[in-house]
């Protein structure tokens, strides 16, 4: 009787608890929105594809397909093609003055490979990870999925507030939680658009050598700098050799190659791609080829310069939209890198009420509560400047700023007019 | 004082309790001794280069980048490229009569990921999984790290025997246990070489009916047949909508390309999405857009046939070669489709006690006991005969017969003048 046979009982009974707990992303819903035509969007993180090499990629395709195709079609190691490899320690050897031991680099499916390994080799359930509070979704997603305890810590416009960091490390301990690893994206932050200061980096690394505890450094943005001030990477500075650094080519190359890099100690590499074995095997191996060659030609060095332009025009033009266009009351940092622009309004504004109107007027952005563990962050939004056309942002920050004005008024007329707030 | 600066104490101690018990595989120890010079190599699972459609990806690549860079460099969707996932979903429609409800389809980065979300979504540790004995020991990896007990069901010519499969199911429910899912590789298994009957097929289906058990139809193997015999897949053969089925471009196009799909319920195909997420946010968008003008051109068909000549031609071979050189004490199935042989030699023969001579003979197998979790195996090997030449084929088959005779020799010299064994 086929007709009656059901389907399985019940699947959602049979999932993981941790597949309980996983939910989509508001930005994975809100990008969705965001692919409606006409809409205006500051809500994902997308490189603009002007910035794509697309002259230097087909002639690197044509020349593997033509005298290396076997190889680059293969599968590969596990931890990824040596010559990239080599190549990368090479490079940030010379440029960061980074130190390798031994097998020091895992090429990764995307950073976000890196996060979820990272996640996967070190936490248990109820093990405790510190982030910057606000820090990126992505990293929280991954770490998540294995169930620690999640920690904030406040950031100021030097980055990680180090008083905090001493405050937070001390109460966990004390109530007997097991620290497992501390992540920052130091440089140009996502979403925070700010850069940690040299004297927060070094003290950031003497609290981690005397508390013994691991690093993750997550870097993308740190080749895309508007000016000529420039941060050592932590891991340049990482005397004990407990920073793991996550570096990609999403943002100097393509994303969707999906090809990045674990730099860091040989124990923890070595471990982290033992359990990338079972995750996917290997990295796609051609564009892994792709990515070799535009290194290995010297194109990756001309090319960050046209990013960089790019970007910081891009980054110009949107604030100077948001002077024009923002009410005073919203304050936002000017961007010396990045991709990201961190915009704060007054405490009393929730700007996920404002969500509907941007819907309505073609406008996208993200919510700066996506970017807490705690619900922080309804009065900040985030706003990428990278993606849309210089027509689009001035349009784009002109709606919005109509949106936010129309919501301060009705919150001014709301406090002037509601009663006290009952005392629940 | 920096020279006195330890490095982090004791990072095994902070290792997850997964990643405690993770080890690198056998296989992939033994794969990097095969990368030796002059070794002929039986050992991966690696397609043969010459199968590679060079020429179509080269200019496939040339248009998509002339054409439709942007889209295709840039990052995409979690679940993958909408056309790529609309026309596996039409070739599996039209070609196996497969059923699609909704959102059921999910592009994976190889289907090594795929076994890995299946893993991160159902199973909390000491939930069981069920899998042949013996299977492919990628998979068993990927449920490993999340911690189940992972029960073994005998095979035979036919297949998974389902008296084994009733027992086992009624053994395991009995005590308590939880079963999420069963794995197979119903069609040229991998390591076993055989292919489940249409008449097991039929009562696996009824058995998961009856017990309400998901199953996970890993199919890499199933285009690359070598006579007119078909099986229909589990899936097309599915009422229920409980088969997740497992499809691969690994095999059919390029390894290296990492691309790969997951075809089952739109409840776990979701819930698997939100998972890869976290894993590594989407799979590589350019080899997605090559794999699908493949599809669309009508490549794979024409190019499917070429692949079956090779690799059947390949398999006669090593046939041949084993029934010139190996002893009549060595057993084998003569493989219809996909790249392996399984061989069985006497039970008092374990393969790892060769393992040396073969290395020093520059001749390279997996030991069967690689593919069972439970130690059994010790006296079987399978061998891959889509990687090497002719030349190498012959010449390796030759060795090894010659290594299993000296081991033969050796084994009944052994029972003839050894005392019986003490009965501990």
């Amino acid at each position: 009787m086929p007709a009656s046979r059901a389907m399985v009982r019940h699947i959602a009974d049979l999932f993981s608890d941790r597949a309980k707990l996983m939910k989509g992303s508001d930005i994975r819903e809100l990008l969705k929105l965001t692919q409606q035509k006409d809409m205006i969007s500051f809500a994902g993180g997308l490189p603009n594809p002007q910035a794509f090499p697309v002259v230097e990629i087909q002639e690197i395709c044509n020349d593997i397909l033509s005298k290396n195709a076997y190889y680059a079609l293969q599968y590969g190691a596990t931890e990824g093609n040596q010559k990239l490899r080599e190549l990368l320690i090479k490079r940030h050897v010379e440029k960061d003055g980074m130190k390798a031991e031994g097998n020091a680099i895992l090429i990764t499916s995307g950073s976000q490979q890196g996060l979820d390994l990272m996640g996967r080799v070190f936490l248990n359930k109820d093990d405790v990870v510190l982030v910057e509070a606000p820090s990126f979704t992505g990293a929280i997603g991954a770490f998540r999925t294995y169930r620690p305890t999640i920690e904030g810590i406040w950031m100021d416009e030097n980055g990680m507030r180090m008083d905090v960091l001493r405050e937070t490390i001390k109460h966990v301990r004390n109530h007997g939680g097991n620290i497992k690893f501390l992540y920052t994206i130091p440089t140009f932050h996502n979403p925070a658009g700010t850069s940690m200061s040299l004297a927060r980096r070094k003290e950031l690394l003497e609290i981690a050598h005397e508390h013994d505890i691991i690093i993750i450094e997550d870097d993308p943005y740190g080749e895309l700098r508007f000016t000529d001030e420039t941060f050592p990477t932590l891991k340049s500075m990482d005397k004990d050799n407990r920073v793991v650094y996550l570096g990609t080519f999403s943002k100097t190359l393509v994303p969707g190659f999906r090809c990045a890099w674990a730099f860091g100690p040989e124990e923890i590499i070595n471990k982290m791609a033992i359990a990338k074995q079972s995750a996917d095997l290997c990295t796609n191996t051609f564009t892994q080829a792709v990515a070799y060659e535009y290194m290995f030609r010297g194109y990756i060095d001309k090319h960050l310069n046209n990013i960089r332009a790019l970007y910081k025009q891009k980054a110009e033009v949107m604030i100077n939209a948001m002077k024009k266009y923002f009410p005073e009351e919203a304050k936002y940092n000017v961007p010396k890198g990045g991709m990201f622009v961190w915009v704060r309004l007054p405490k009393d504004i929730n700007v996920r009420d404002m969500v509907p109107r941007a819907i309505q007027e073609k406008i996208a952005y993200v919510p700066g509560d996506a970017f807490y563990t705690t619900g922080e962050g309804k009065n900040c939004m985030r706003l990428n400047y990278t993606n849309a056309s210089d027509e689009q942002i001035e349009e784009g920050i002109k709606r919005l700023g109509k949106i936010m004005k129309e919501e301060l008024a009705k919150t001014k007329t709301a406090n002037h007019t509601a009663p006290p707030p009952a005392s629940v």
